[in-house]
């Protein structure tokens, strides 16, 4: 069984989880109150692992920024901020460097000021795994931004450039999109639609928001903004690019946060993700993507 | 390197973490608030490994329990109450049973007004590895309880039975003790000194308490509630209770909420925690627990 249709199933089934939970399962981050009436948290958990999401041969620094740089990439993705992180580490018995590795981890959660909070440590045979768990806090005027707020008539935009984020090793080095998330909301407030982080490819990303927003997004191959060595299929298609996607009523900005910013679609009525390719069929966007388990 | 010597190093490690952190690493729950002067949250993370913490034989549903009642478990330490939780699993490829696993734990986690918001699956060679967050609130009144509160004068306490518990089963099974913690808060507010629960034994993690508030705990062997099978030095040194252990200024309750109490020593000025046994002799009561890794 594949993954996203593994978490497909523990999205399905949350339905009435009682009053404090805002949104539940299937966003990038849930959305909780602590208390009655009080301020909403958002909440990320993310695992990674030896010899799926990184090589036994990649740096131990860049593992860490990696293991807290996907979770800070979906409080991104709901235009909020970081409050702290906890990190659980399963590993090898063998593994001699979990000093240095939560050290590493806990440099890199300051840097986005995000300090590590609490910790576990666990020994198993098999490979590493590093479990992260962010808590954040929405846009304090936007709120969380959603994958369901696209509405017809937005535009759609990405930050920075796409493709071949494993290839080139970007996938351990890139930026979460916190500045550029927080500036969509100050500057657009409710014009920002929907939004989301790439991880598993901007086709399948995409189909993501339109499933959840119940309208249609089609975008342009033409317009795709391609990091070096890219074409337009591997931009669409290749995953871990963590830029973010999202939806827009007006006029797009050119930049964000020194960031460029790129309108690649438009959301009208219907339903999926479909692209224009360069001959000018239309081909299903969601399908193309990169699924962790493949 | 044994577990608790990594963890201890991920405690030391935490000095200036900001001003939204009131509590880092090293307690039962991190205490963190999200906004200046907003509600504190208390946060914990915690490991279930396949072949560690259960067997390979040891019913789903069983699982499930465990791998959200250790993380709850570690709220009720702080007299708090849990808001939601995230589940991580790491599976093999063999493993059929995910959905089942997610379903059960967030039918447990409900049971403890606990809902699942969030969840991640990993596939991976090795044991399961399931890891739960759970994100609570401290008592209103009384406050996160830490375990660094314990003052001479206290009278040192458990909550109901010790010893045994790997044997009989009951680690799979045991209540958190989330009503008991609160009861306490209720009763007692800032008479309630320091608390922890006891998964390491009551020996070392008594132990902890001595540690964190500078203060010698003496625990007599005489006093020690036994479970069935257990003796004085299985009560003291098996793992896997999820008893509390408090401090208390004044006369302790009989229970709390329906589970007996029982005074099983006192605090004065010193460090450590000495065990009176039956000879009248003492011995090093942090030497006596149960290392996850041992």
């Amino acid at each position: 069984m594949r993954e996203s249709e593994l978490l497909a199933h523990i999205y399905q089934r949350s339905t009435s989880l009682g009053e404090h939970v805002v949104v539940g399962p299937g966003d990038d981050c849930a959305v909780v109150r602590l208390t009655d009436n009080g301020p909403a948290a958002l909440l990320t958990t993310d695992q990674l692992v030896e010899g799926r999401h990184y090589n036994a041969d990649t740096p131990l620094d860049l593992v860490a920024r990696k293991a807290i740089a996907r979770s800070i990439s979906d409080i991104a993705a709901m235009g909020g901020s970081p409050v702290c992180a906890l990190a659980a580490a399963t590993i090898n018995s063998e593994f001699t460097q979990a000093n240095e590795l939560f050290d590493a981890m806990a440099r890199w959660a300051l840097r986005w000021s995000c300090p590590l909070v609490g910790g576990d440590i666990a020994i198993a045979d098999g490979p590493t795994v590093l479990t992260t768990t962010v808590i954040g806090t929405p846009h304090r005027d936007r709120g969380a931004v959603l994958r369901s707020q696209a509405r017809s008539g937005d535009l759609v935009c990405v930050t920075g450039s796409l493709g071949n984020s494993l290839a080139t090793g970007r996938h351990l080095s890139f930026e979460p999109r916190l500045l550029e998330g927080a500036a969509l909301c100050d500057a657009f407030g409710n014009k920002l639609g929907a939004m989301i982080d790439l991880s598993d490819g901007l086709g399948r990303d995409a189909g993501r928001i339109a499933a959840a927003s119940g309208v249609r997004l089609t975008l342009e191959s033409s317009l795709l903004p391609r990091a070096e060595g890219a074409d337009w299929r591997s931009a669409l298609q290749d995953g871990e690019d963590y830029e973010l996607c999202f939806t827009l009523r007006g006029e797009a900005p050119a930049e964000l946060a020194g960031t460029p910013v790129t309108v690649v679609g438009v959301v009208d009525a219907g339903s999926g993700c479909r692209v224009r390719t360069p001959d000018g069929e239309f081909i299903d966007g969601a399908a193309m993507g990169w699924d962790h388990e493949s």
